[in-house]
């Protein structure tokens, strides 16, 4: 048990352990967990919504890292009353629970710096994982202060959609080196994407990243969502070049949302989001209390197992059976 | 309304209409649909569980189609009373719902073929879609007669591993080209892995590709569930080889978890996971229906957007208002 209220008060005045104390809560699959973890959610509510969430993605060694490390670092020198955070999300591990980020120590500059706050995080395994403890632990790392919070994902599908619908701005990282990218490209991602970023536009490489963002700037791949630009920037962490125009295009892509409503429509959306996904999440923890050992249960697997009902008729049985949640 | 009965004759007659109108009853979102494709499958199960069910995922580019056209095509020349099926799946297009994959006509030998099935699915956006409809887009094949099914999978994370819950065998596709491969290969995808294979093992790649194959092969990547060895095997559908190892591959293991009893508990842990996702899917179609229009929701909305009341508090609220599933 944590002193619940008391965790709260320490992350909103932004002290380390208790934030990597709460997300640890967050990511937890334990259902006992997960309701203190709602808990410390109401508490912490009145400091939440002044982060700027980005999320960056992109295909293994596009390089995600190395631009929040250059980025950040940049951004903290630049601006001595900033915080920045980064959730390094691993969707990739599904199995085993591990985090293949965890390895990495390769934020040297920020992991050691007083205002950047990094956190690996796993998968959390199967459904819905990613949207769910995301979104808490942003909500802490924005009520301890954060203002800038970066959501690191290994590209494709399914984490990048979740990542997507618990951000402000999306991030789409792309290597002039993969081959036929656009062809291959996911087309979700590309949909996502409020900035696509080229990266590692620097060396032999900087010809074909000038040629790779020409071709992501024609009307073919221009975004679909509203009529707003979206902007295709060349950077170089290597060479620390394209982080000013970057920079410049969050901000005025967060200014002009700001203004015209847009960002705070997505926002309340997102909450609409996080509320279906505790309604499911809940009900399925009270299934699995209060029905998933019962006789009912144990019957109706037997009759699928022997190929006499189909999971979904077993299914709309079962259903009748569930006591209602207590408080 | 579809006549549910004639249709599942049909199906289980392997009229290629029939499957067809089957599969997108599965595909749909629309929850009348998805009760018909519950019924739907009540109706076919006693012609369920023969199929061989093998998922293939791979980057972007990697060759899945052209691995499944070549080696389709050669099974179905070498075993006259063979039925080839392929679910092309892109979860990739959340947004708005379209499949990359189904502009492809690449599969242009099995596509035409008499004894061969081919149908590019979208990603189901959102959540647990995958597995959802694949399930029951599998059953409807393999109630058809289509004795091996291929699920391919444009790869990482969830969409992997929402294959792989659904179908025997999964196959990684690897390719020699892709630079610091291992390094960036995504963990929880070697893991889900029964077999890695190194695809465009031809011309120029050869060596990468053999090199590649032993680095797979040493220990550091060993598989790390049971003790069965993984095989690592080269295939080029350039040149058409490897496909006798590789069905030699596949046979051997699915023969070797029949004896074992691993391939019916594999299939039982996954009619397990079916009924799992059901019971979820039908509380919510239930919640959205009964609930979602209530005045005890608006008023619970409004206090979340307010900030007066967090998502997770809302829910329980919630919860305890959900009138019971009518039969």
């Amino acid at each position: 048990m944590h002193n619940l209220k008391l965790l709260a008060e320490h992350i909103c005045s932004g002290k380390r352990r208790a934030i990597a104390k709460g997300i640890t809560l967050a990511e937890s699959q334990r259902s006992e967990d997960q309701q203190q973890s709602r808990e410390l959610q109401s508490l912490i509510r009145h400091k939440n919504g002044r982060a700027i969430r980005i999320g960056i993605s992109g295909i293994p060694g596009a390089g995600k890292s190395s631009l929040i490390e250059c980025f950040g670092s940049w951004l903290l020198k630049r601006k001595p009353e900033m915080k920045i955070a980064v959730l390094a999300i691993d969707p990739s591990s599904p199995v085993h629970g591990g985090s293949l980020l965890g390895d990495k120590t390769r934020m040297e500059t920020l992991s050691v710096h007083p205002r950047a706050f990094i956190r690996p995080s796993p998968g959390g395994g199967g459904r819905g994982g990613v949207s769910r403890y995301c979104r808490e632990s942003l909500a802490i790392l924005d009520a301890a202060g954060y203002q800038l919070i970066f959501v690191e994902t290994i590209g494709a599908g399914q984490a990048e959609y979740q990542v997507a619908a618990v951000t402000d701005l999306f991030i789409l990282m792309q290597v002039p080196c993969t081959g036929d990218a656009l062809q291959g490209m996911k087309k979700g991602a590309l949909e996502l994407a409020d900035i696509i970023l080229i990266h590692k536009a620097d060396g032999m490489l900087r010809s074909a990243a000038q040629e790779m963002a020409s071709d992501f700037s024609s009307t073919k791949h221009s975004p679909q969502k509203g009529s707003q630009e979206r902007p295709v920037l060349l950077v170089s962490s290597e060479e620390g070049r394209g982080l000013k125009e970057l920079l410049e295009s969050m901000e005025r892509l967060i200014r002009d949302r700001e203004q015209s409503g847009e960002l705070q429509e997505k926002r309340n959306h997102q909450l609409i989001q996080w509320l279906h996904d505790e309604i499911r999440d809940q009900f399925w923890d009270n299934f699995q209390r209060t029905t998933q050992d019962s006789p009912a249960y144990k019957e109706q697997l037997e009759a699928i197992l022997a190929s006499q009902i189909s999971p979904g008729e077993a299914a709309t049985a079962l259903l009748h059976q569930i006591p209602r949640t207590e408080s």
